[in-house]
């Protein structure tokens, strides 16, 4: 799938002079980074790619990156891009920071600590202007919930937050997805060859409700990672944030229903005027949308069903769906970058 | 899919005597009734089917059912389920009930009329101890959700209620099923021979956001049905409820992501061991079930993930999985007629 729309993103010759590492390359999202920064137009030669496992080629935009084993040295960088799992993050980020890097880590190991800035650009890009050193990008899910909550939160003021999610195979990567498509297969009566999974039950035909494992008060990884992150972006200590995350047979493409509480009445037309005008997000005039299977390989939100809830204009419901290996990952971690002083710290 | 798990839902000789007729008897729910009624062991030669449209012959219990025309005269019997559009409901349950039968009536026509009971009879089947000669069936997803907020409420006192759903695609009828398995075919390359769909949009590896047609509010019919029929079968005409209906694709079985604010606290733990003792409830004990698929031609609501939410012991959460052909359609009307006096009225 190509990557052009919206290319290149505020990608300038300056970013474009930087030597860009991408740690974790063969992964879903590593390749979906790889697709962005061609698009953008960055030189290919100024692209380090590096993973562990076997896979020594990533292929994006058409053609095979070298790929080096992430184990060597992370090599002299100035713009580093963590894909990996958070151990790995946690080892590799505080090495490319003292090493002159800046880095921006798509793993959960740094987005609740206090000292590091977790930011979606469009909505707490300043957090950007002081150059960090060390930037942490959302979940997800919750980058998609997100970008809309925050247009709803300047505007009425959000008193608590119901998210429940509709959550792609590919959210789990590429095991994810070929998981979900020998399934199909399968399904429709075709031998199918995979038989790994990364999901504890068959997704084809069905629905999973946790995409992660449960703490001991029954609450999922995914959802802790919904309510403190919408927390944190938003800038709202307090805010009740309530999640239900569920997986769904979808290639690509995160969806969430919202359903929440303001403090100030907010008509569902005056809130679709102002999703219309915010800067990352597509407001659907689909009665039956947005889909996930249309909005896939797109940059923005896609947000539809604006209504009123049981309080009336102090509730607002709204359905919400955007592509995760985009927006709620490479685009954003290369939206950061791009808001990022384009030089070594 | 034989429909033997706990038969005969009360169905007795008294029961087996009345002459019983099937409208819509080759749809879905017609289908799923001429199961459940083989199974309870209702004499083949006392089951009237009609339905409209070409086919003549309904297959259930392995068997085939002559069906009759729906626009003869409807016969003399002791018992109808209408498993027909609203329309045909409207005309038919009057005639019917003049002739002296008893009538459940499956589709909406009758369902928020304040004169008819709608019954789910685990929760309000007193309302069926005056023999009333008109019953409604609530909705599928309304039926699923209802039947674990019921005993929510009795224990704690619901104040607000959002409902999400992943909703099959056998919720429109064997049309919804079969574009769904066409699409399935064609997603894994064979080619589909069908062309036809219910559904706006392809079902198969997406999610569609509006079950029904949205009012001038935004509110889908679905979504309406939801918030007026929880409201009369749990008795709470003031309930503040609220709704998002999507279709996912599953071939059979409703879920529905719950969150509640209560009037009293309530413990998850204290929540699961009254709904583990309710009647017709499965907890599930998966931490990443209960799910559609596995749940498919089981009679209980299958209930897990229950867990509190933002308000603490005051907010409840919970997943809820149901067959929207057994408790959400043919069984709760099997069930209702089983509690009806077994004679004529």
């Amino acid at each position: 799938m190509g990557a052009e729309a919206g290319a290149p993103w505020g990608w300038t010759d300056a970013h474009r002079a930087l030597r860009v590492a991408v740690v974790g390359a063969t992964g879903a999202v590593g390749r979906e980074l790889l697709e962005l920064l061609s698009a953008a137009r960055h030189p290919r030669e100024r692209i380090d790619c590096q993973a562990r496992g076997r896979s020594r080629v990533a292929l994006a935009d058409g053609r095979a990156f070298e790929v080096r084993p992430a184990d060597e040295a992370p090599g002299r960088c100035d713009l580093a891009f963590l894909c990996t799992p958070s151990e790995v993050s946690l080892d590799l980020a505080p090495l490319l920071v003292e090493s002159g890097a800046r880095v921006i880590d798509l793993s959960s190991a740094h987005r609740m600590h206090p000292g590091i800035p977790l930011v979606v650009p469009e909505i707490n890009g300043k957090e950007l202007d002081r150059g960090p050193r060390l930037v942490a990008n959302p979940n997800c899910t919750t980058a998609i919930a997100a970008l809309p909550l925050s247009v709803i939160d300047r505007a009425a003021g959000l008193e608590e937050v119901v998210v429940v999610s509709y959550q792609a195979a590919s959210g789990a990567g590429l095991p994810g997805l070929r998981a979900l498509e020998a399934e199909m297969r399968e399904a429709a009566g075709v031998p199918a060859d995979e038989r790994e999974s990364p999901f504890p039950a068959p997704l084809a035909l069905n629905v999973i409700p946790a995409v992660s494992e449960l703490d001991e008060s029954g609450v999922s990884g995914e959802e802790r990672k919904i309510e403190g992150e919408l927390r944190k972006i938003l800038g709202r200590a307090g805010l009740a944030v309530e999640a239900t995350t569920a997986r769904v047979p979808v290639q690509r493409c995160h969806s969430v229903a919202v359903h929440a509480r303001l403090s100030r009445e907010l008509a569902p037309a005056d809130a679709a005027s102002l999703l219309r005008a915010a800067p990352g997000i597509a407001v659907s005039e689909d009665p039956h949308g947005p889909r996930p299977r249309e909005c896939a390989g797109t940059d923005p939100v896609h947000v539809g069903r604006i209504r009123s809830g049981a309080r009336g204009g102090r509730s607002l419901c709204f359905f919400a769906v955007g592509d995760q290996l985009r927006k709620g990952a490479a685009l954003n971690a290369l939206q950061v970058a791009a808001r990022l002083p384009a030089r070594r710290p």
